[in-house]
């Protein structure tokens, strides 16, 4: 049977604070994510603090699947990338978080099963699981200052895959803008000129014209909505009536 | 003076705990962001807290620049950029993280001056706040757990920024405009404000509050040059010419 809702699992090796567990479990379900597995947490399972944390996200720790061993943990995945900021000498295909994605995407797209491994805080991951991967995920950090912690990392990872996922359009404009027509700025204009003119805005006259063009062409620039139409005008009008109740 | 490392500014405005704000500067440098501003903290400043948790980035809390409000934080600024997941009926652009790292580039590479205000813990941005930035950046979470924190918000900008770290040319012909400063903008909104205020626009009382906002919005969100703020200046000034002249 297809899977109805296919994504990677995340496992996280050896978590130690509960607090941790929770908090990826959290950025896990920001992008969506809900495949958790858990490889022989320190503190045990089920874990108070991790529940405590996860707030709204809770089910994902319902649902974690539990392993003692690394091997166990990714026994079904038929692709696995360990997330680590410092490769060790284990010669590895080494993605961005968003290579690796895109990547994933297309396995899981030809019906691959894949997994992305997180190590423990601190210590990071071993060697033997590292070896374990078939690709490397690096976060493209300063080099001064490398440290991301595991709710981070997975946060990254999270963001990535559902940036490939749910392609946005790269900039849109609020979808309620009702927009102004190009009549609706002309008659902003003509109003904002004609009024100027009877307080005597225009002036010296040689330069008249040229003042008139750059008013209107500043109107004409500007993104303009209907109600910022309608705020511009009020706006002339009320300059108006205080002159006239003198 | 060129900048020697050319960066947008991080705005915290009026964050809460101190842990937030250390965990916001360790997010900031392991992108290789350091230029911290921050608005009002809760719990004054300096934060001890902030210090634990900032630890091998305490550097930016040193160097961070404090600042009363919104307004004097992003004075310097001509592009603004506020991350909030819930556009409230404002009428802004709205980028991706990613967009917003490439639009923010190519406007640094110009010359320009940006800055990206993140809301305070819990309660978000306020709409006066939102009101001041030029455009939006929403995060594209997951609708149903759409919570994501101070730094986590900040770790995903920064992440966008170092990602588009490639140089890129600048792409906007209007590169060359001699843009308005945010201090600019301000002064525009609250002359026509005063002004408008003695004239009697803000009425009835009860909506008074909504007005002057979605007026200070029109103006942010206007690209508008040094000219035509002083275009905009000279209207105003000459409408209340001509009441004075009776």
């Amino acid at each position: 049977m297809p899977d109805p809702k296919p994504q990677p699992a995340f496992v996280l090796i050896r978590p130690q604070m509960g607090e941790n567990i929770g908090a990826a479990a959290r950025a896990m379900w920001n992008f969506g994510l809900d495949r958790m597995r858990i490889i022989d947490p320190r503190d045990g399972w089920p874990n108070q603090k991790a529940v405590a944390m996860a707030s709204g996200a809770g089910r994902l720790l319902d649902e974690a699947q539990l392993f003692d061993t690394t091997p166990a943990a990714i026994a079904d995945c038929d692709f696995v990338y360990a997330t680590t900021a410092r490769p060790r000498g284990l010669t590895k295909p080494v993605f961005t978080p968003q290579a690796a994605m895109q990547d994933a995407r297309a396995r899981i797209a030809a019906g691959a099963r894949v997994a992305v491994m997180f190590g423990p805080e601190r210590a990071g991951m071993e060697n033997d699981d590292i070896a374990r991967a078939n690709a490397i995920i690096s976060v493209p950090v300063n080099p001064d200052f490398p440290s991301l912690n595991l709710a981070q990392c997975v946060l990254l990872t999270g963001y990535e895959w559902r940036r490939e996922a749910a392609p946005v359009e790269p900039v849109r404009v609020d979808a309620v803008a009702d927009w102004a027509e190009q009549i609706e700025i002309e008659k902003l204009a003509s109003h904002f000129e004609e009024r100027l003119e009877t307080a005597g805005f225009f002036f010296p006259q040689a330069k008249a014209a040229n003042m008139k063009m750059n008013l209107r062409n500043l109107w004409s620039r500007m993104p303009l909505t209907r109600a910022d139409v309608q705020i511009l005008h009020g706006v002339m009008r009320q300059m108006v009536r205080w002159k006239e109740r003198g």
